[in-house]
């Protein structure tokens, strides 16, 4: 497997053209690539441009619209649904964070559930987005039923993610990111292409049976909730993916459950859609709306280094804190590049001719 | 190990009868008797009456104060943070709850975070007080360090249980309350009374090794966080622990992670302290500060039908949804009585004693 490696603005620029290519306007482009890119840089590379050629089918499957009128439907001081007119995830959630941002401004915190949304990508890019207005921000969206919950052989659930970020003083912020599946589906396709077992606990087979076949989810598999079985907690997971999917898509009206639209644009619609799109839901707190910001700065400083100063286990040279891993890898791209495997360079350059944009010369 | 049953009613008497003799007021010692209790009727045995001569034991520690001076000590329209003023969360929990109801209902949605209070039961019992006014109710405290996040010999976090509860329409309430370890500490005490070992992946011994000896925090070992391990999973129970004791005590001015005060009135109080007692967090969001509260209730339903509908694996009978079984056993339990082991019976027996009062007559 063969690796090339991108600077960081050539790859964002032609991520731009690309979304310019198929209707966005030059700001929602900007917004998308930055949004997809993120992932690429903080290591999440299942969710970057790796996705890119998959947003454009789902473009030309006609189920995202790349001039959407995002819109408040409904609103209270601190709360409000969004409707995102069927437009890109990437755009639609930094525009409802900006809402939940606004009212935290206003009234101290704001929550804002969304509905006719697509996906958005990594949580973390937009959860953040709360740091710099000395906030706490939270996301969090459902997604295409992968997951079966605690003694269910069917997929009822997506990987649901849940990020949370606080910000903190002398240190970097606090950034936990996690989807509430005991591995994420980007950890099976690594496998795949290693020809490895999964753990046990991750996935089952098509009956219900624990599997380690990191290609189950093909043959009607399914992921398993955090916990991977009833007795390490996997009932845990799935409340937290439930949470997630009420939070996200029982508040605002989107999709729920099995009914999630999913991201392959050559997988069939559900037959039955109780709801509009997916669903987000986004946080933010104002720190000084509990207590001065600089005081609350101070104690996650000491916090973090409470954690970072543990004693680690026999082989593991620190105890990391949240957002750690995902930081570090962030700095070392910027400066270095990203890796790109051969197969997304391959789909990149044959979405390029297709859409007839030059590919990025190196 | 011999088993009594005891009616609801009579045992609710008794232990309002403890609360006011140590200086509760009728009311405080109603509420915190309420709250203890529901423990009992939904099956979680070890926060209930098992603990009630803990509290009495804090209290005469002189770290319990039965008459406090509850008071919001900073607010905005949504927020709020309360001083306990060192009260048993037994009574200072429902009061945060009220608060975080009333911004609800002027706002659209309320968040308390809690600081200088003591342990506060169940989660639940909190979070539920959201659902008879068509709120979603959500509640998590941190503990004392219990808990050795991934790669950590060290304990560095409680329990720090989450609770989310959401209003149904014909169905039941959807009520998720989970410890964010792979299991709570009142499992390892069935396997010690049994002579069990743990399933891998609950604890670690004080080197930070795995361990299946149920024993382990005795000895200076850990819980593990939900996961087990890296492999499974851990970072992401670590991650949620962490955002529990962030909430609840870096956003309240608590104490925080391995200094959070321990339950069991021996165990000194640790050296540094960065802030008062422990914390909790709650939030309540108005339903239909998002949507009607008749159209969420309606979906409600239709979700909760799905997965009872769910197809289950070999061997179980169905697919339970969050809250099904506390609820049963809530059911059970309020006619047919809640049942005692010999060992809490005993303790309660010389409660009454050193406290002059009579026992339960049975």
């Amino acid at each position: 497997m063969s690796i090339q490696t991108f600077s960081y603005l050539p790859l964002l620029t032609f991520t731009k053209k690309v979304f310019t290519s198929i209707g966005c306007s030059e700001a929602e482009a900007a917004t998308a690539s930055e949004v997809l890119l993120s992932a690429d840089l903080r290591g999440i590379d299942s969710h970057g441009v790796a996705r890119l050629s998959g947003y454009v089918r789902l473009w030309e499957a006609k189920r995202v619209n790349t001039s959407p009128a995002i819109a408040i439907i409904h609103e209270t001081p601190s709360t409000a649904v969004v409707d995102g007119d069927s437009g890109l995830g990437l755009v639609v959630a930094p525009y409802a964070m900006e809402v939940a941002i606004d009212k935290a401004r206003a009234v101290g915190s704001g929550w804002v559930s969304v509905q006719n949304s697509n996906h958005f990508g990594i949580a973390a890019s937009h959860a953040m987005m709360a740091l710099g207005h000395d906030m706490i921000g939270i996301a969090m969206t459902n997604a295409s039923p992968l997951v079966a919950p605690t003694f269910s052989v069917d997929r009822m659930l997506g990987t649901n993610p849940i990020c949370v970020a606080a910000p903190a003083g002398e240190e970097p912020p606090f950034v936990a990111d996690l989807a509430t599946t005991t591995a994420a589906n980007g950890k099976l396709e690594i496998l795949q292409r290693k020809g490895l077992p999964t753990p046990e606990g991750w996935v089952q087979d098509a009956n219900g049976h624990p599997s380690t076949d990191p290609h189950e989810l093909k043959k009607g598999g399914a992921l398993l909730p955090l916990g991977g079985d009833k007795e390490h907690g996997s009932h845990k997971g799935y409340a937290l993916g439930a949470i997630v999917d009420i939070f996200s898509a029982l508040l605002s009206g989107a999709n729920y459950a099995p009914w999630v639209p999913p991201f392959p644009a050559y997988v069939p619609m559900p037959a039955r859609q109780p709801g509009k799109g997916i669903g987000h839901f986004f946080g933010a707190m104002r720190i000084d709306a509990f207590r001065p910001a600089a005081d609350f700065k101070t104690h996650m400083d000491s916090w973090i280094r409470g954690f970072r100063s543990a004693k680690p286990i026999a082989g593991e040279k620190r105890v990391l804190v949240p957002g750690d891993p995902e930081r570090e890898t962030e700095e070392t791209r910027k400066t270095a590049g990203i890796p790109l495997v051969d197969a997304v360079v391959q789909d990149l350059r044959q979405l390029a001719d297709r859409l007839g944009i030059e590919f990025i010369d190196q």
